[in-house]
């Protein structure tokens, strides 16, 4: 390891292309001696800057989407099941992430692979925290603490923050990486992440 | 050549990614034995159906999108500047294209190239009808009857009509490609695109 900034990584739970980045970005990064710190975020609040929309629900871009995604996946042969709920609440999901993640950041990034995993690789609706906690116990975090720590003041304001400071940051979509203050946005520009990564910039 | 479907490529002249796929939709066609059908649209018109807007008039994204441009033009090592007047008025350079393409396709596919060129080449503002006409002098293209096309009705019905059965075969942004009826969006998706070609479908 140098002593390189780590990779910020920042995904909203209800995107497939954060789904595919989540599944290779340690890897990547570790090729290059980086670590990478998982910011999850709700991408709905940026909407309300950009006048976005989920994807799912934009007239002709939808069914295009959806299209897309499925090719993706089967191009990555990665576990991939269209949920019949989309897009995903995914507020319990940020909430428990950082709730865990000052105290444990492998646990928590444990959790999201899993929410990941659940939602986009099963296809199960993780808008609920119950949901979420399920997942968590593989991991043996209390699932009941999980549920009330979503519900925790500190914790919802906690999540507010984060998303804001993504915000400001200029991040607009999922996934969204920083390497050193460099933007990339989207899992197809992974590849160019990966060459500014070998060779510093261009 | 086999007797394969043209490739559709569907592009708006203020893209910078349709241009960067001008540059090599032709050649990655050629490999396979492919034809293009290159198919200028008004992507103004299609944003009243999805609710969207020209990246750069976009808060957050117009700032990302103009990174991201600069850079792939680099990696793609193409001439580029970035214009001062973004997005460009494209009408004129549409109705030329089409006043050209039934009687001859090869022309009009050269003034689009040239128009390209001007613009995101060169960094010309290409809005005016009488700069479209100078750069279609060099093919030999009479500039006077070019400026008059464009105000003519029935060549002004065609790119409605063009741009509506683009809208109708469900594109959405530029560049778009069908290899026979299979869909892709974006530049980044040419690799995809590559491969479907190779394969005949995934």
């Amino acid at each position: 390891m140098t002593d390189h900034k780590p990779i910020d990584f920042y995904f909203e739970f209800s995107s497939p292309y954060g789904y595919f980045a989540s599944l290779k970005i340690d890897g990547l990064a570790a090729t290059f001696g980086r670590r990478v710190n998982w910011r999850p975020f709700m991408l709905g609040a940026v909407f309300k800057f950009t006048g976005g929309a989920p994807f799912m629900n934009i007239p002709l871009k939808g069914d295009y989407f959806r299209r897309d995604v499925e090719r993706c996946a089967k191009l990555l042969d990665v576990p991939f099941t269209y949920p019949d709920v989309t897009p995903m609440n995914s507020l319990a999901a940020c909430r428990a992430y950082y709730w865990l993640s000052d105290d444990d950041p492998g646990k928590a990034k444990e959790l999201a692979q899993s929410v990941y995993n659940a939602f986009w690789g099963l296809g199960r609706d993780m808008s609920d925290a119950d949901e979420v906690a399920r997942v968590a116990t593989a991991h043996h975090i209390d699932g009941e603490a999980l549920v009330a720590a979503t519900q925790d003041d500190a914790v919802k304001q906690r999540l507010k923050d984060e998303t804001d400071a993504a915000i400001e940051r200029g991040v607009f979509g999922s996934p969204f990486f920083f390497v050193d203050d460099e933007p990339f946005w989207g899992h197809d520009r992974m590849d160019q992440l990966e060459r500014w990564l070998g060779t510093g910039g261009w």
